[in-house]
């Protein structure tokens, strides 16, 4: 059958490295993440639900596989992506967290590219919109940014939250105090004139903070009512499975603008399963989108406390994939597989 | 962010070509996709819903993507699949089926291969699984085989065939003749021994066949009830979304054995859709794999009428590209790209 292979096309294969020279948190990568959450609110974005793989051997679990995808209309490129997420692989000395993005043609749906980040496009967007929440959610002058959890996640939203609110103080809270410390010695070079300090407890963090992010793998709640304060902008990025939860429900109960990426994954993944139904239907809620778009305004109020779930959408997959295509492209990074 | 790269991995590469160079319709195939039709029914398979797009441009349908995916327990690798089908890719000149399959570690979820196949492993999985249905259900001795379709698929059925029948006549039938004459000459000096004639009626097709493939993209019955005779078996393959429909439901209610590859997409996306529910509930029913496992005896009686219907699997698309790349590694084809 070797007389029928297809037509002439290449594909590129970006290797995490590659990505990793010429992708980085900075004020394009932030435009194209916010650009997706408007896509998301007002185009006829095709996002179906998350595929999702449970890896179990003799009722072991192993690990756990999903795949997004998202076409936005317009766009030339659409990504699928296969993030996997196995715990052991910390004690075999690999990093938990693996998977790629696969872009295809919006016109003839071949395959253009193999990203194979290993979860590094993810961890970029998922900053990212952080800093998106951030800029229209947050106080316009935030002196002091908290962030609760110590792994990868911690330490790029403080990062990316210069590109939203040029802060000077950053406090850091986990659960294992040394985490914190080598946390706090890793930014510390990365956030030049920021002021780095571990506080012990949560709530102090979120008392003396304009700015909160919680980042955990958190099953109950963190972060309780009658911590906030006004001019207070709290954004919880850790739940995206049933049964996550950083924040009381009362949390999003009391805040004056409830916000969320997409209103259908936070009820069924995020911080929104949490809230008893009958009053989560009395709850306004907005999608971040509206925001980024400017149909909504965001923050009105120096004084009111905003509230941001963010589960993550294979929006930004597609969105994040494309630039990173584009600027390895530009860069001459990657390999071209030619088929046929 | 460089310093943070992933340890060292590799991911083999593989094309279209290559894997056409090494991976056939042989009996080897044939076994690995008989095996998967018993995993599927014999063990606590990982295989979730598919994931579909369907992609449309300013209110014009351009195409879908379908993705699937299936672990198997036991098994090092375990594949996710995505297959793009856009109709309007013919006016191209391209092939309207793309795709890939990229093979995911069991125990650590990382990616080992990228097999940019083009849709090829999936046409030869779809074949053989067409075959294996024959060996467990086509009476014993076959002479005459019949295909209803002129694709590629029709082609790839009519040559798996061979592998559970020794066939010695071949009906084809087409809505359009002068396809069925050009898959005619196209199979001729690739089905040695074998006579081909060209017939006008599906009805004449079935009264003369001992098996029968139907693959088509039919949304309405080409085949009915008061065709079948004693001795037959009836593959229908062209069934996979919901309205796409190749037998009059009666045909299914007549037979004495009625088999699938798996009920739940038979009733979704297959020829059990098209069944009253209320009949529907009330019909044996069995899934390929009791049979491959050797739980039911397939076909007893020479005289039986016998009805597969395949709507295919992750789990097939797992073991033939397991399969295809232990072939490809063992001819040392594809490229390895090293990460980190």
């Amino acid at each position: 059958m070797k007389e029928e292979t297809s037509p002439s096309q290449a594909v590129r294969i970006v290797t995490e490295r590659e990505l990793r020279s010429c992708v980085d948190l900075d004020t394009t990568a932030f435009g194209v993440v916010e650009q997706a959450f408007t896509w998301l609110a007002e185009t006829p974005v095709e996002m179906p639900p998350i595929q999702h793989l449970s890896i179990t051997e003799r009722g072991e679990a192993l690990g756990d596989v999903d795949i997004k995808s998202a076409f936005v209309p317009g766009i030339d490129l659409f990504a699928v992506k296969i993030a996997s997420g196995f715990a052991s692989n910390l004690a075999l000395g690999l990093p938990s967290g693996n998977g790629l993005m696969v872009l295809l043609d919006s016109r003839t749906g071949q395959c253009r590219a193999v990203l194979l980040d290993n979860g590094y496009l993810t961890d970029l967007r998922t900053a990212l919109a952080g800093a998106v929440a951030a800029k229209h959610l947050a106080p316009a002058h935030v002196e002091t940014v908290g962030v609760l959890g110590t792994g990868r996640q911690a330490e790029l939203q403080a990062r990316a939250l210069l590109l939203a609110r040029p802060y000077s103080k950053l406090l850091i809270c986990g659960r294992t105090r040394s985490r914190a410390e080598t946390l706090a010695s890793l930014l510390a070079p990365k956030l030049e004139g920021v002021a780095i300090e571990v506080v012990a407890e949560a709530r102090e963090v979120v008392e003396r903070s304009q700015c909160v992010v919680t980042t955990t793998a958190a099953r109950e709640p963190l972060v309780f009512a009658d911590w906030l304060h006004p001019g207070l902008h709290l954004t919880a990025m850790g739940s995206d499975v049933p049964g996550k939860q950083e924040l009381d429900p009362e949390v999003l109960l009391r805040a004056d603008l409830c916000v969320v990426d997409r209103r259908s994954q936070s009820e069924r993944l995020g911080e929104l399963q949490h809230v008893e139904p009958a009053l989560r239907a009395s709850l306004t809620v907005l999608e971040l989108g509206s925001l980024t778009s400017g149909r909504h305004p965001g923050r009105t109020e120096p004084g009111a406390i905003t509230v941001c779930d963010l589960t993550g959408t294979g929006v930004q997959d597609t969105a994040i994939a494309v630039h990173a295509l584009h600027k390895t492209q530009a860069a001459g990074r990657g390999s071209e597989i030619e088929l046929g």
